[in-house]
C-alpha cells in the first residue's frame, strides 16, 4: 500500500484522474507543491465548468488578512450551476506515508498502542493534504466536498479488499457537488487496521460508477519499461492487447507484459523494472489501472501541470491519441473485456 | 442552527461534552482560542486516560520544523490501551457561521449558485476546526478521530429531523478510538441541504448511545435566568422537575420553565431570557439537553476549561453536586420518564 499520489476519477459521464508526488513535495515531509496544485486544479476547472469566469468557493480567511473573501454579488451573476459528474482521488504523496510506515498501521494490531497512535496520526497527515486538496480545488470554483473513506463507514477486509459503501458518494455527485476523496487509515475486519490506497478506491469506484475514462496524475510523463533515470528507458505509451505493448492481467490484478513489440525494447524487461516507481508506487498503480481498463474504461497516465494533462483531462483523447501527446494509455477493447 | 459550539458525548459507559464559544474566539472569525482548547484537551485526557505519561499522536510537521515528532519508543513502552467510550462533538464557534449565514445554507436551494458555493465553504471552515480540534486531542495522547456528518452520509428531512446510521460512530468506539464529530453541512431530502447542528447530533447520539451523562462546555457558567450581563441574573443551577427549577418538556424539543420558585428570581421570567446567548444558540441548547435528559441522562452546562469543567467530565457530579460546583445541571429522576 503507497501513499504517494494523487488522481482523479469521474462518473458516467466523464472522469478524470490524478497521482504519483504530483502535488506534493516527496521528498520532502508534508510539503505541498503549491504551484503544481494551483496547475493541476486550473486544469480540472478547464476540464469540468463551461465558463472562464472564476468564482472562488474557500471562504477561509487567509494568514496575516482579518476578513474572510466572499464576492457573493458574484455569485448572484451565476444564473445556472455546472454539472460535473466527477471525482478526484488523491494519494498521500509526502503525507501519511511516515506516518504508517513508522507505526506499522497497514499491517494492522489495533491492540499496539503504536499501532493505535500511528492510525491516529496517519489520518491527521491525509486529512490536513486533503483539506488543502478541497481548498484549492474550491479556490478554483469547483464545488469539492472532501469525504474520507474511514467518515464513509469503509473498511477492508485482510489489508486489500475494500468493503464500501458508494452510495454517499453517489449522491454527493448528483447534488451537483465534486467528492475528493484520498487515501486512508481505515478499519480491517481481520487485522483491525490496514491502509486503503487512493488506487484501490478508484479501481472500486470505476466498477461501481462505469465512468468513461480515469486519469492517473503522476509526477513522471508515464510508464516506462525501465527506471526513467536509465539511458534503455523507452516511455510505454500504450498498453493493451492490440497495441505496441500487450499486458495480461489476471482476475487478482496481477500483471505481465506479455508482447514487448517495442522497438529498441529489450526483450527482457521484467514487470518490477517496467513498473517502476521510487517507492514501487507504480506497481499498484499499473495492477490498478489494467483492472480499470478490463472494464472497457480507458486508463492515461500522465504527467501532472502538463500540456499532456490537460488533453487527458480534457477527454480528448478518447476520440484520437495526437502524435506529440506523452503519457501512457491503458485500454482493452471492449471485444476483449467479454 | 447555530454554528458556535464544541460538544462532548459519550457511550454505554461514560459521556462528557463541550460547547459555546468555548474554544474558538467567538467575536473574531476563525480564530482558535489556543489556550483554552490546550487546557479543554487535558482535561478530556485526565478524565479519559488512567496514566499521566502523556504520548502525542500528532505526527505532524509543526511550522518552522522539518522533522516530524514521533516518540515511537515512548509507545513500545506503553504496554496497554486505554479504553475510552467517549465521543466528542462540536460546533463552529467562529467557524463556518459566516459562510452558512452569508449564503443562506441552513435554507436550503442548492441550485442556487451562492448556496452551493456556502455549502462548500462552510464544510471547508468547520472541517478546518474540526482537524485542529483532532490534533490538539491527539497531543494530548488522546486517540481522537475527525468524523465528518457529511462523509459519514448523514443527512436531514425539513432542516432539522437527522437521518443518520450511528453504526459506524458504534464500531469507531469499539475499536478504541474517540470519535471528533461537528456541526455541518449536510444533504436535506426536502430541501437540498441545510446544516445539521452539534447539538442536534449529540442528541441523536445520546438516544443511541445511551451514555451515563453529557456535558455541554461553554463560555458561560450555566444557564442564567436573564443575560449574565443583567444585574437580576441568576445562574440556574438545577433543572428538572424535582429541583429548584422545572422545566416542561414536549416531544417535539419545547420547553418552559413551569415552576420558577428560585429565591430572589422574577417570577415573570421568560423562556427567550433565561434561554439567552448572544446568538441564540443556548435556547437550541438547552432544548436539545433537556431532550436528553428526558432519556434519563444527566446533563451538564458548564463553562469550560475551569475547575467545573473538570469536575462534570470526570462524572464526579453524578454522585454528588459539590456545594462550591458552577454550572447548570439538567435531569429527570428515571420514574418520570416513563
Amino acid at each position: 500500500m503507497e501513499f504517494n499520489g494523487n488522481q482523479t476519477a469521474t462518473d458516467v459521464n466523464q472522469t478524470k484522474p490524478i497521482r504519483g508526488a504530483a502535488i506534493t513535495c516527496k521528498n520532502e515531509l508534508e510539503n505541498i507543491d503549491e504551484e503544481n496544485l494551483e496547475i493541476v486544479s486550473t486544469q480540472l476547472r478547464q476540464a469540468l465548468l463551461s465558463s472562464d469566469k472564476v468564482v472562488g468557493m474557500d471562504w477561509s480567511k487567509r494568514p496575516g488578512i482579518s476578513d474572510i473573501a466572499c464576492n457573493v454579488a458574484g455569485f448572484r451573476d451565476k444564473l445556472s450551476v455546472d454539472s460535473t459528474n466527477f471525482i478526484v482521488v488523491h494519494g498521500g504523496g509526502s503525507f501519511g506515508h511516515f506516518q504508517a510506515s513508522n507505526s506499522g498501521v497497514h499491517k494492522g494490531g489495533l491492540q499496539q498502542p503504536l499501532v493505535k497512535a500511528g492510525f491516529v496520526a496517519t489520518r491527521i497527515s491525509v486529512t490536513t493534504l486533503n483539506l488543502e486538496i478541497v481548498r484549492a480545488l474550491a479556490r478554483e470554483g469547483i464545488p469539492s466536498i472532501g469525504m474520507s473513506p474511514f467518515s464513509c463507514g469503509w473498511s477492508t477486509s485482510g489489508g486489500n479488499l475494500p468493503v464500501a459503501d458508494l452510495s454517499v458518494v453517489a449522491k454527493t455527485i448528483k447534488s451537483g457537488f465534486v467528492p475528493v476523496l484520498h487515501g486512508d487509515a481505515v478499519l480491517d475486519d481481520v487485522q483491525g487496521c490496514a491502509i486503503l490506497s487512493g488506487d484501490v478506491i478508484i479501481r472500486h469506484l470505476a466498477a461501481y460508477m462505469k465512468p468513461d475514462y480515469v486519469v492517473f496524475l503522476t509526477d513522471v510523463l508515464g510508464v516506462y519499461s525501465h527506471p526513467p533515470t536509465e539511458p534503455n528507458a523507452v516511455l510505454l505509451r500504450e498498453i493493451g492487447e492490440h497495441s505496441l505493448l500487450a499486458i495480461a492481467v489476471g482476475e487478482d490484478g496481477s500483471w505481465s507484459i506479455t508482447k514487448p513489440t517495442l522497438q529498441h525494447m529489450n526483450n527482457q524487461v521484467e514487470i518490477t523494472v517496467a513498473a517502476h516507481d521510487t517507492t514501487g508506487g507504480m506497481v499498484t498503480k499499473i495492477s490498478e489501472a489494467a483492472m480499470i481498463a478490463k472494464l472497457g474504461i480507458d486508463v492515461y497516465i500522465v504527467k501532472a501541470a502538463t500540456s499532456h494533462s490537460v488533453k487527458a483531462l480534457s477527454g480528448e483523447l478518447r476520440a484520437k491519441i495526437p502524435d506529440d501527446w506523452l503519457g501512457t494509455v491503458i485500454r482493452f477493447s471492449r471485444e476483449e473485456v467479454q
